[in-house]
């Protein structure tokens, strides 16, 4: 068996993460078959193996989703030009990076139809005709979709011209249920962000200046990727009166006067899939959440001379009465089992299970973990139980794994000598002061590339910061980073 | 309690189905807010209802395509003008229906693209990148996407500009095998339509003038609606080598001589869920099917007095025990138990269950069936697995009533003069023969608006029959119908 040779061929073809992390990303998700670039600039096709770990992203989230009263529903890919305009903010905001439909059939249309960015305009247009009376609220409706913004600069996943997201649309009687909404939502993706995806993330809010497009305030996770950027994992919008004033969507309130209703929306998107990569990876590939790995766990037989037929039968047995997991069985004969095993932990599969003629004689099997790479014997008769306890485990710790790396890479400071040094080498989020003023918060931004990523929702209390630009005394403290 | 009169008025909203089948099909979908047109032509929006009904049909598919080996992935929204229009008779199918992006942000594009009207052009473009070896093959991959074709005439569900299908794309080593694939999809789709729509279908093969555009053989389930109207509900392709040979998908094969794929690909649509409206419903609305209902139970209080509370506790008790089905507590006051007992009809759930005081005290509760209107007394204890065992029964019922329609409405025929007297008057699938010749198709085409909707794939043999249209000796027998 050529296995140790074979090893490090395989794993050479990814370029290290502390060598170029730009080009480990991209080799990872193309070298696991999770996505591709087109022909089509900025279009990526989601491969079945990177689909499957978004189908799981999915599942997991519109359950969450659906236990806190939302309904799903779909509303059209076009958005007329006429409806888009409407809302100036979100115009300004969207325009630029709209694709523009302008014939159907052979037909010239008389009026472009834009391919929706984002729902708002379409979805309000419609939702003025559904509430009438405020016991038509609230409307708590969810759509996935694809929607398309017209990027410059893409990056599998994490940007591309095309992307699948979920999106939240409600209306509410009162601001203070449009907030409490808003800030329920975020409390959703943090919960989600961190149980299946087991991402770590600050929730804060967003200053003016990095607001949703027509938004009153738009609160977002943020998490810290493995080499120190932050990535904005999930927004939640107050969209206030804004876009219930434009598009007309008025009710008849129980004190019988007409009023406006109170707006939220919030999404997440395939991006997720590229935060799980930059989240959990090593230099041997994928490292997935269990809870949202395709495959659980792998079988890898271990054949030696006439073995194969009674090796495949036991694990066959075996994979049975895991069946209440994801889990495969890799039988192939046209590869060695040093290959599978180097193929499986790029993939990111959490446990493989080796399987061999002396196993069968002890009646056991060996669980390797991905994360720990410790190696498991296992009595048969209590292989699931292991199984299943293994995968919490993992769970667990590839969470605590990436809070402990992000609390290493979040440094306290005021002083913005520091804070410089710290954003060319410690990397990571910056907690300081900020006075408050887009004055200051676009010097940093211009000076240093970092930009604020929250006013956290928890830890924001000022404690004497000063504002790390200006020097003035800070009202709160801020988050910053440089960021996807 | 004005039950009664409300219970009247109610239900004379919805057109009676004899009246004006059209228009009971188009007052069924708004007035159950399953879905209803926008202002953008053409275009739907799917509305909770709908779309958790469109969720359950979907589920069931795709663990059906999942079981027999596909997996899913996602694949770009455009189609390059140069690749829509590399195999001619793909884009003279299809051209006249696209609708084009021009512009991406405030930038002309250099090549206009298509919005997908079906995915062949760009997954072949694709696959000829993936696929180099036999080891390659099968490529078996299903989509569900978004799709838009540019409609003349629009039908809620049955035919919209935008529509949600699943699209499967299979690339093979041979002919056979592509053959065997195309007709395994057939039967999947068959048995799915059956066991979870209760829709009963006639599988069976398309003619030449009837084939989607590109293939060389086309495979078709048609459905028979209450109106005595075919829906083609899914098809299954044979593509043979026409697009492998255009996009140029090669394999080097096991003998060292390069060869091209052979393709399949096979969708059902949104299309689906009209189908289903079609078949079940009647004058008081919907009639869902248990397997695909979004509601399969709805527990409505009897309430008397002061009972309320009592009432109230015990159906939230009971609605506890049947957590394992899709149950909903309508304990909304403002509205009567008469009104309640209509809308929930009108939405075809499959079982209302009744609760008041005396059943408290009598430790039971009333389950009334909706497709007999059958009133049953259960015990509290054995609720659960009644629900059960009826939703089973209701299952089987719908189909079997729509399997003994269909067969009422089955005529078999080489007459014309019948042919014709049965399309007025008696409507539904006519069992003809036929001669093969597309002059005697079209000239029943144009003459009666019926079309040949399959060879079907049992009982097609001749047995003696002629063609309907010209006397000649048929080699088959077909069946026609007016379609939608």
């Amino acid at each position: 068996m050529a296995r140790k040779g074979e090893e490090k061929e395989f794993v050479k073809e990814l370029t290290p993460k502390n060598v170029d992390f730009s080009q480990w990303y991209v080799d990872v998700i193309r070298k696991t078959d999770m996505a591709d670039y087109t022909t089509l600039k900025g279009c990526m096709v989601i491969k079945p193996y990177g689909y499957a770990l978004w189908e799981n992203i999915r599942d997991q989230l519109d359950m969450r989703i659906k236990a806190t009263g939302h309904k799903n529903a779909y509303f059209p890919l076009f958005v007329p030009e006429s409806l888009l305009t409407l809302e100036a903010e979100h115009v300004e905001g969207f325009a630029p990076e709209v694709a523009w439909v302008t014939h159907g059939g052979n037909e010239p249309l008389e009026e472009r139809l834009a391919i929706r960015p984002t729902s708002e305009a379409i979805i309000c247009s419609i939702y003025a005709k559904w509430v009438q009376s405020y016991r038509d609220l609230p409307i708590l409706i969810n759509q996935w979709a694809n929607v398309v913004r017209w990027e410059k600069v893409t990056r599998l996943f994490l940007r591309t011209t095309e992307f699948l997201w979920q999106e939240g649309h409600t209306c509410h009687r009162t601001l203070e249920e449009a907030q409490a909404e808003t800030e329920k939502m975020l409390g959703v993706y943090k919960e989600f962000a961190e149980n299946a995806l087991a991402m770590p993330v600050i929730h804060g809010e967003k200053t003016d200046s990095e607001k949703f497009a027509g938004a009153q305030k738009t609160y977002t996770i943020e998490a810290l990727m493995a080499d120190g950027k932050a990535l904005q994992a999930g927004t939640s919008h107050n969209l206030g009166q804004h876009f219930a004033k434009v598009f007309g969507i008025k009710f008849l309130d129980e004190d019988q006067s007409e009023k406006y209703v109170w707006q939220t929306s919030w999404g997440v998107s395939t991006r997720l899939v590229g935060g799980v990569v930059m989240t959990h990876g090593d230099d041997s590939g994928l490292m997935l959440p269990p809870v949202i790995a395709p495959i659980q766990a792998v079988f890898v037989p271990i054949y030696f001379s006439s073995s194969l037929e009674a090796v495949n039968d036991k694990i066959r047995e075996l994979g049975e009465k895991l069946s209440r997991f994801r889990v495969e069985l890799d039988l192939r004969e046209t590869q060695t089992a040093g290959w599978k095993f180097n193929e499986w932990e790029m993939k990111g599969v959490p446990l493989r299970i080796e399987v061999g003629p002396k196993d069968i004689q002890k009646k056991q099997a060996v669980i390797v973990r991905r994360d720990t790479r410790e190696k498991i014997f296992v009595p048969e008769e209590q292989l699931a139980e292991k199984v299943e306890l293994l995968l919490k485990e993992i769970q667990h710790n590839l969470y605590n794994r990436a809070l402990a790396f992000r609390n290493e890479h979040t440094t306290r400071t005021d002083n913005y000598e520091e804070f410089k040094d710290v954003l060319e080498n410690k990397k990571g989020f910056i907690i300081s002061g900020w006075c408050g003023s887009p004055a200051c918060e676009q010097k940093v931004k211009e000076e240093t590339k970092a930009t604020i990523r929250c006013i956290p929702m928890e830890g924001r209390e000022p404690e004497g910061a000063v504002c790390v630009a200006c020097g003035k005394p800070a009202p709160s403290k801020v988050y910053f980073a440089r960021s996807y």
